[in-house]
């Protein structure tokens, strides 16, 4: 079990394969494992990184602790120093990608490129009290509840529905961790960590190549804001999903690795037309 | 209070003004009195006609009772021969617009003109599922955690933190009536009634001039619920608010009425171009 | 055949019905006559103002005569202060919209509430390119070529295929016509007046009730031009009809026309929600 | 100077690099040396095998013959036979794409993998009609008017707008070859060979990965072409790029390159989620 220390945390990740390394940030939700399914495409043309935030897989827990986005983007900058990656490219989904522009921003030169999943710039009213509800929830220990609360939300009905069996079995592994304490203190901490985001009026300064996913159907960081970012970056890329929700990821996962791994090895990022 | 008696249960409705009748058909929150800001626009030109659904507003309480969209279908059949409406525009929001459909299909020479603003032909599994956690929160009567749950994703996220302050009112509004056991178990039963809908099949045979509203950014009944209806029919003329969520009434009421008032009113509906 | 002196010009109107008074500017192909399918429509509540801009109809032909958007604001002006007209919606369609944009900036007093339908706030390079291939096409007075090349784009495709019949005995109509001097001098122009259009950087100042309607499939003014007015005006309210091109209205004359009345009728325009 | 002979023909074609092959299909004004700017990207991780089709660049000129698709997709099967290309990947950009489509169809085991960029699955009366106002204009020899009919369309209005100067450079480049008859004689009769086209009852039998790249403001083969193609394909992958028009991969081509090398050398096509 690779870690690694942070301040007064354990940070596991995991690295494997060689070529250009890739960093893959998870979303509120995921942790490490959630990338599994996408070892054999990376690893066959690069490197794999993969890293548990703060409160996320085998990191530390936070108990007791409060924190904000500043502190998981540090956490990268010490990650990215430990391992010495170069010519790095960053993939963020949702939180990862909130947390992955704020690391972009202080620590511009630890990163190549940037591919944002269903991101956001800031966290809204509206996005804040989603999370209010779901940490509301998830004080009750009422999986089931959890469940058809948060999960949902976070795909397509097209998907939802044609995925009936796949979500079935989403529901009988995913019900029993969500009437844990221990998820729902993490999970809490993470939303709460989110609260405080506001980056709108400094990502312009990210310069990066930057590629924004967005889906038509995302109810948790709709169109619009990733058509905020695309606004204020200088060389973002734009292209929406639209048959996908939230969880493009696994919607389409292999629109989703094409498009991390055409944009993460490019060779050339200006082109003479 | 006008009522009037429908099987063994009380029907509230309103009635007012001169002119070609329009019916307004609540959505599953909401109750004659939500059409108020609509009233003075509405008899400038027409007669306005408000009624509650079985367990909305002043209506019957079905306590102990499992029903289904055809019982409030055939509700409105009986208000309407109840009222002898003639040259009828139904205007349904959502819950309302279900039920609109429903009748539209089972009793088509009750109504001459159709207004769906986002509304579905069939309930989901993920539409079910999210109904399924507003179900699971409303039992706990935590007033905070339902607000939360369930009116953030009403609205489009761009309308509830332009409208911070209105909104915050509404919370104050809301909170303590959901957190009323009479409150929760009527909702309850409304959103159980809505599980077994799907008219897709049928919709088809729909043959009513029909204006659908749709809404970018609805996170209940999306985009796609709207495609599929306006694929079946007829006689639809499909918009798309690009501004608004899925209470696109309350997020521009000025487009939504005039939508409303035009489509009704409009005098020819075949044009010679 | 009422008409009235405008400077050197005679500028031909008609004026029917009673009630709110409406006026109607066509595109730039278009006349008077343009509207009379929608006349029935309007005049059962309102007062239907119909005009011929300069080189448009029964109205001046401006030959070896410059001139610019300015003149048919003003021309507007004047029409409106001939007639007296009080309370007055304007409705613009494309060239018609254009222009109505700019007289409501220079006279606001003029016009209560717009509808700009397929319009845009300036002439970009691409759309000013675009008008020199209709003109060099028109000098040939190949009248099947000029059909060819301004006719379709100015419908969805889908339109165009499905009204198969009717486009043919459009194109029975409309080259002949095409293939005349006189109508290609003057559509000349017409495009000419157009080129210098770009009030980018004043519309912010425009504050009256505005529906703005953008077509998805609209290829000549395409939806980001809809956007960038509704994004500077304080009061606009945008509609997306998904199934059009570029002549809403005709491609949905219910819709159209619903959303003209609903609005120009519209007894409130604040609501309390 | 590599030709192989097809029937009568020669067709020029060029073959670089290393790695699973990707055939490039030139839109119907592009060459094999429209694919120039992607040479690196493309070679440093596939063999980069391009081709003219009859009519383009180098290959054979087709005074005096009638021919359609099927001739070009015949054209492509010999060629793959000729290169004894496996496990190939064929791109398709507008007719190059409408080609593929057509080959594996007829020629399912020739490719493993298509993506088509901006291409539809038939020619409807409005392309047609389009493609026709192109011929007649072409016949004039007026390399200007050639160039404002057929160049601004091509592009979203913003990239024209941006890209003021470069387009202005394509004026100069290609108004000189707009004016002469060998080019419009090749063009008119691409243009013709793409009347016939329509295989929308039978692309459903297309089981290849594809992928599918659309644009928002593509005015020649718009969204809901693309849409068609994704709902009759078993395992299309669908993405919109909302800022560019019909010529995407110039409009932006990291993202256009991103996307090709992504989806032809993703390892799997299959993912457990």
């Amino acid at each position: 079990m690779p870690k690694f220390n942070f301040k007064d945390y354990e940070v596991y990740y995991e690295i494997e394969g060689e070529g250009r390394p890739i960093l893959f940030l998870n979303g509120i939700m995921m942790s490490t494992a959630s990338w599994n399914t996408f070892k054999n495409s990376v690893i066959s043309s690069n490197t794999l990184v993969r890293v548990d935030f703060l409160d996320q897989g085998y990191s530390s827990r936070m108990d007791g602790i409060t924190y904000d986005h500043n502190l998981q983007a540090e956490l990268l900058h010490a990650l990215i120093e430990h391992l010495e990656l170069k010519h790095l490219t960053i993939v963020g989904v949702s939180y990862g990608g909130e947390v992955a522009l704020r690391h972009a921003l202080y620590y511009p030169k630890d990163v190549e490129r940037l591919v944002l999943a269903n991101a956001a710039a800031w966290t809204s009213n509206w996005l804040r009290d989603i999370g209010r509800a779901w940490n509301a929830v998830g004080k009750t220990l009422d999986g089931d509840a959890y469940y058809d609360l948060a999960i949902p939300v976070i795909y397509s009905s097209k998907f939802y529905q044609e995925k009936e069996e796949w979500m079935e079995n989403r529901r009988k592994v995913l019900v029993p961790l969500f009437s844990t304490k221990a998820f729902q203190e993490r999970m809490n901490r993470l939303v709460n960590s989110s609260e405080s985001h506001d980056i709108r009026t400094e990502i312009h300064k990210i310069k990066h190549e930057t590629l924004v996913i967005s889906s038509l159907y995302d109810c948790l960081t709709p169109l619009c804001e990733q058509e905020l970012i695309v606004k204020e970056l200088k060389n973002a890329h734009h292209v929406i999903l639209p048959h996908c929700g939230h969880a493009s990821m696994y919607e389409d996962p292999l629109l989703f690795i094409s498009l991390v791994l055409g944009f993460a090895n490019a060779k050339d990022t200006k082109f003479v037309i």
